[in-house]
């Protein structure tokens, strides 16, 4: 996507370094980092200088490319097996990222210039996600009617993925289309993610759009503001239950309450077979903090964080929620769009 | 309420002055603020030093008596007037604003000593307001069962009423008969009244809980974690439908999915004959900074706020919704617990 006019993805490889847009400087500033081996790269996910599913696949697909640069000849084979431990250890439950280094890792060993070869697969990985995203975005944009409302929650946007985004994906055709959309963005409390994230992204390409408060959701959609509901997916079972960012379902359930579509865009990756239904995904409780406190931009103009709780009362965090299969109108996949039923999973992941 | 083992009204009068817990503060500072007269008082009401239907009520109240001990004997009458007006305009959708300046006014200036009797009359609204928490309390009590948990939205806590509080004093009587109830506190954005208000209240009175972000409460619903829903309203039309904070709505459609019963709690003066169904309430739209920005405290030990969304975006702030009737299980009263319906809201307001 452009940024002041010049054409960026989330995250890419020049020479022996990483270069990735400097996520935890967003929205205020617009950075990038230079991760110069590899793990200079493992330390910038792990702090979420990058962050998001497809993105951090990315990251990681480059970083064994580097351990591949790296690698002294004299025992080549034991840095690159502690090197791709390095790298899964960063975020142990993000899938793409073991995709990505084992991909890296198995075909660059078998090839005769395994160097050369490393650095040509992460490439590829790289490429696939951004191919993958434009897909989601063709098929998408066909749900959305001119002038739509569209809703969406958390930041499933070229951010979090190498170009172009899943949930977004679809708005910027629309854009490109002059659709005329306006796209409502839940902030997406505790973390911010659309009001930091997905509000940067749609100001940057010019879709009129506002940041809501989440509790509001329903208030736009009771007032017929919103024709389409879209979110990205970080886990999604075999019979189509899909875990996402928290707030999720109650978007869903009232979606549904008010006959409005709710999609879910998501690359098949993101489908899961070993979990049966919902009850096989464990949620992942954050710490705390992330909900008594809120992280902006101070009036000194340094990022810093307030308390907004009562300093005597503690907090649940849990990070994500599961929206049964049956508040789901469809999947909007890189294969086309599905319906969130196991026959329609198990044929679209053969 | 107690605080730090000493018994507090939200607000009270002694002498010519009318003192109150200043609500700007909390809950990082417990504040008694001064108001030696009716201006003050006025300037208190605007600033939301006080804040709260029933808070308000009194604290209006209060300042007419003020204005009666302040009056010259030449040109009381004119006197009396500006000062009503005055008041009257600190928060001119307020409806206790009015009923309690209305009531002030026109009695004392009947009375044989009209100032003695305006004191009078403003006590007599603000023990009303407790006794009718007080009522609210043991009628929503009954519906608590042992171990509950609770799920509350926004602050209609002692803090916006005199004391008590409509939502939340059952929760206080069913913590003194030990029934081991816990309490999820919406944090409720922008303003985040759960996070600061209501958490602070529930900390206070030793109730267990815990805040959570506003997109988690389904979350905890479908975890089978909620017995109960209870929120507070700021006007009820005359078919039973509610308008109260933001975000209200949702909670009532995801309890309904989940089979949760959802109670709003009020006095009477809530309703409002007046609007038949929610298309005859409007709500009130305010400031963008509240959802661009979260007040609270900073590190260096001051009340600030922090930019929580992209610098280039704007944002929507509706400060209220409407919930359907048909989502509400009954509306507990001072008068008993009625179903939110025509019948029975025109039966209890005779």
């Amino acid at each position: 996507m452009q940024v002041e006019g010049k054409n960026f993805r989330t995250v890419w490889m020049e020479k022996n370094s990483v270069l990735m847009i400097d996520q935890n400087q967003l929205p205020f500033q617009f950075r990038i980092h230079a991760a110069k081996d590899h793990l200079e790269t493992c330390a910038a996910i792990r702090s979420m200088i990058i962050r998001g599913a497809g993105a951090i696949g990315s990251a990681a697909g480059f970083a064994m490319a580097q351990a591949f640069l790296e690698a002294p000849e004299k025992n080549q084979l034991e840095f690159l097996t502690a090197a791709k431990q390095t790298i899964e250890s960063t975020r142990p439950t993000a899938r793409n990222l073991f995709y990505a280094t084992d991909l890296v890792y198995s075909h660059a060993l078998q090839a005769s210039n395994p160097t050369q070869k490393a650095v040509a697969i992460a490439q590829e990985i790289a490429d696939k996600d951004v191919e993958d995203s434009l897909k989601i975005g063709k098929f998408g944009n066909q749900l959305i009617p001119a002038n739509a409302g569209i809703l969406t929650h958390c930041n499933a946007g070229w951010l979090a993925f190498t170009d172009f985004g899943t949930a977004l994906s679809p708005l910027y055709l629309a854009q490109q289309q002059n659709k005329k959309i306006f796209v409502y963005v839940n902030e997406t409390r505790p973390r911010a993610q659309g009001a930091k994230l997905t509000a940067w992204e749609l100001h940057n390409a010019g879709i009129p759009h506002a940041v809501i408060a989440d509790n509001a959701a329903a208030y736009f959609m009771q007032q017929g503001k919103i024709d389409l509901v879209i979110t990205g997916a970080d886990r999604i079972a075999a019979n189509g239950d899909t875990a996402n960012k928290i707030g999720t379902l109650e978007k869903a359930i009232c979606a549904r309450e008010f006959g409005i579509p709710f999609y879910v865009a998501a690359p098949t990756s993101t489908f899961d077979l070993h979990c049966r239904t919902s009850a096989d995904i464990q949620i992942e409780e954050r710490d705390q903090q992330e909900v008594l406190f809120q992280t902006g931009l101070s009036k000194n103009g340094k990022i810093e964080e307030v308390m907004m709780a009562s300093p005597g009362s503690s907090a649940f965090n849990p990070a994500f929620d599961v929206t049964p299969a049956k508040y789901i109108s469809g999947i909007i996949t890189e294969k086309g769009i599905i319906k969130a039923s196991k026959t329609e999973i198990s044929r679209i992941c053969k």
